[in-house]
């Protein structure tokens, strides 16, 4: 759990120091962008910031400190927030109450540019503010967020590092339970309840519109090939078509593909890992795809340095499933694939960089990223590995601590 | 789980059936307002109006039939979807296509009002939109869908019967596994793994901005009583200020109430019910509160029927807990109480109407309700009752099966 403000994390200085890094980080960037003040609005935001994720707004001036403006609940803001705490009363006086703490910004005939996260906010709230800040001009503040966030602090890598134990263990108990005639469900069952155990917050956030994850992705053979909406490589029957993805009630069976692509949420980091289980043994087609899997993590791993651009990653992965063969297999099936190698990691599990086209970022320190080759075979089943790394000023390091290969039963 | 297109649910017809009904009452109040065409956007409204959540926009004339135009899974969608389905391929190009099937509405020189979810839809997502259709006007159509959802058909409530069963039976497993030395979080894990087995889907959407629901509440004694942003009369320390809400590792203790306020999401629907059980006995004041909140529900069931206004079941609660000398403990305790008595339920756990000051809303039949009168007592606990109901042509049903009344262990 989040210790209180003040008290020693890991060693590396107090919860406290740590937001006001944050904060004075961003200030950097709004100050290069002229960007007067920062209203955080999103909670996952306002947890990173500020360490709280009561209601309310939190702004950011561009040089001096920044304030909490709560609707509820106001006792917990006090205890949970860095940044001072006020009561929000109602929408329509935030503008006069932030205009009389930071006169230098509201000043009369001067416009103000304000950012806010418009990836996440709804347009019915962003008129709402609209008509509460009059001579204002807004500004979408979202890629700024996501480029800070990317680079994660040493106590950030603490707890991911923290998730991808207790995500090992859930999987040696997953392992251990797997049993023939045991449905997906079932299985998934076993891994939930490990997951909570250890202190899954039972959550695993995605910052994307309509895109929502349960714990990952469980299933096996045939119905781990069928595709879905989830923008992953793998997609799952489900249990309904009012939540399409993931595990069913479909028996697993022998000889077929256990797709274990599961993750947690530790004091609000997420970790996400592959791995392939079977009862019995693989055919040789599956086996083969799945050393392929890995021999493309392998190519990424190598890769893996500060300046290697992020798109590049994906691209050498393309090759390698095409020189393999495995060109319409990889990363979903003809029609059905996603067109990225692995995705940026940290409080949400759709972080940048994104290992895709596109993605010119240069890999830095601090950079924590899931690299998930799969290949997908229709009426077969899915295969392939998935680690997180973070990289460092040399190279690399592993965060997922499972053991690699197929795991027979 | 939902049957395919022309398969019988429940002897009331075929779900293609229904979800034709819910396009045509869409297109009765566009007609009344003048809309031309809606873009539903929002995975919940996709699924309700068109029975597939694939990523994509099911456009609906205000006359002629309607299309969904998927990004991805159109394998999936095919299966799923009411509505034809063809691919989206660039979101630039989809005005031009909406315009070759529906010419009257993109006719040259007229201005199409367009509506879509604006209580949802990110600004940027809406930008794109705007940038991607000339020459159309945008209204915020999501106040027309939570009316029309607010109704349900005899197959909705059939779901959320269901949904009420499966919890009745996760209740009983928690009351059988309930133990001294127990943790909250040990609890939980109870609940969730037999709701999972039972088919729950895994989550329990909500529609609000910033709004998450794990589950429930699930927290004993002073725990219970923390307050936290989640807009219910229940607060919970939670694991983590990452999820400041719900269940704990606090061991449960004798003597002190309880909360059990859980859901589960069955084929989409969600039902909601709190109990409050005790090792051992409660104290006479908090006995005395229970009793209380029993009363209310009392007084609320006779009010239940067509035509009460929706804000007068909480006006009436105000009175008798003010009466009981319960003001300060009524949905909350001073400061962090929440202002209203229940909520409806139905996709999402938000639904309308809200009994609340200024929801004006008669009952009606088809309405489905969660009513939670609670009282607060800082460093106590919580007591309190939650039944969901649905509003009948005489008076109500009550969906909730579960026993009432202090569940002693």
């Amino acid at each position: 759990m989040h210790e209180r403000e003040g008290s020693a994390v890991n060693g590396k200085g107090s919860l406290h120091t740590e937001y006001m890094d944050r904060q004075g980080r961003l200030q950097e960037v709004m100050r290069t962008n002229g960007i007067d003040g920062f209203l955080v609005n999103h909670n996952v935001d306002l947890f990173y910031f500020n360490g709280s994720m009561q209601t309310g707004y939190l702004f950011v001036p561009a040089e001096g400190t920044s304030l909490f403006i709560v609707r509820r609940s106001i006792t917990r803001a006090r205890e949970e927030s860095a940044a001072e705490v006020e009561e929000l009363g109602s929408l329509r006086t935030l503008r006069d109450r932030l205009a009389q703490r930071y006169p230098g910004i509201f000043a009369p005939g001067q416009e103000a540019l304000l950012a806010t996260e418009l990836d996440v906010l709804p347009v019915q709230q962003f008129q709402r503010l609209e008509a509460a800040f009059g001579g204002v001009k807004w500004k979408d503040g979202s890629l700024l967020v996501k480029e800070l966030r990317m680079i994660k602090s040493p106590a950030e890598i603490d707890w991911i590092r923290k998730a991808a134990v207790v995500i090992d263990r859930t999987l040696e108990a997953a392992i251990s339970g797997i049993r023939e005639g045991m449905s997906e469900l079932e299985l998934m069952t076993i891994i939930e309840r490990e997951n909570r155990l250890q202190g899954h917050l039972g959550l695993m956030r995605m910052r994307a519109y309509n895109s929502e994850l349960i714990t990952g992705c469980v299933a096996a053979g045939a119905s781990a090939a069928e595709p879905t909406y989830f923008d992953g490589p793998a997609g799952g029957r489900g249990l309904s078509s009012a939540s399409p993805q993931s595990a069913s009630t479909r028996v697993i069976g022998r000889n077929e593909p256990i797709l274990i692509d599961i993750g947690c949420c530790i004091d609000g980091y997420v970790i996400d890992q592959t791995r392939i289980a079977v009862i019995g043994r693989l055919p040789g087609h599956l086996q083969r795809a799945y050393e392929v899997s890995e021999r493309i993590l392998q190519e990424a791993e190598a890769m893996l340095k500060p300046g290697t651009i992020a798109e590049h990653l994906y691209l050498q992965s393309l090759d390698t499933a095409a020189a393999e063969g495995l060109a319409d297999h990889y990363m979903g099936f003809a029609g059905d694939q996603v067109k990225f190698l692995g995705h940026g990691i940290g409080l949400e599990i759709d972080e940048f960089p994104v290992l895709a086209k596109g993605f010119k970022y240069p890999l830095q320190p601090g950079m924590v990223i899931a690299i998930e080759p799969k290949f997908t075979f229709p009426g077969e089943g899915v295969v392939g590995i998935e680690n997180t790394y973070v990289i460092t000023e040399t190279g690399f390091e592993k965060l997922t601590v499972s053991r690699e290969g197929i795991l027979a039963i």
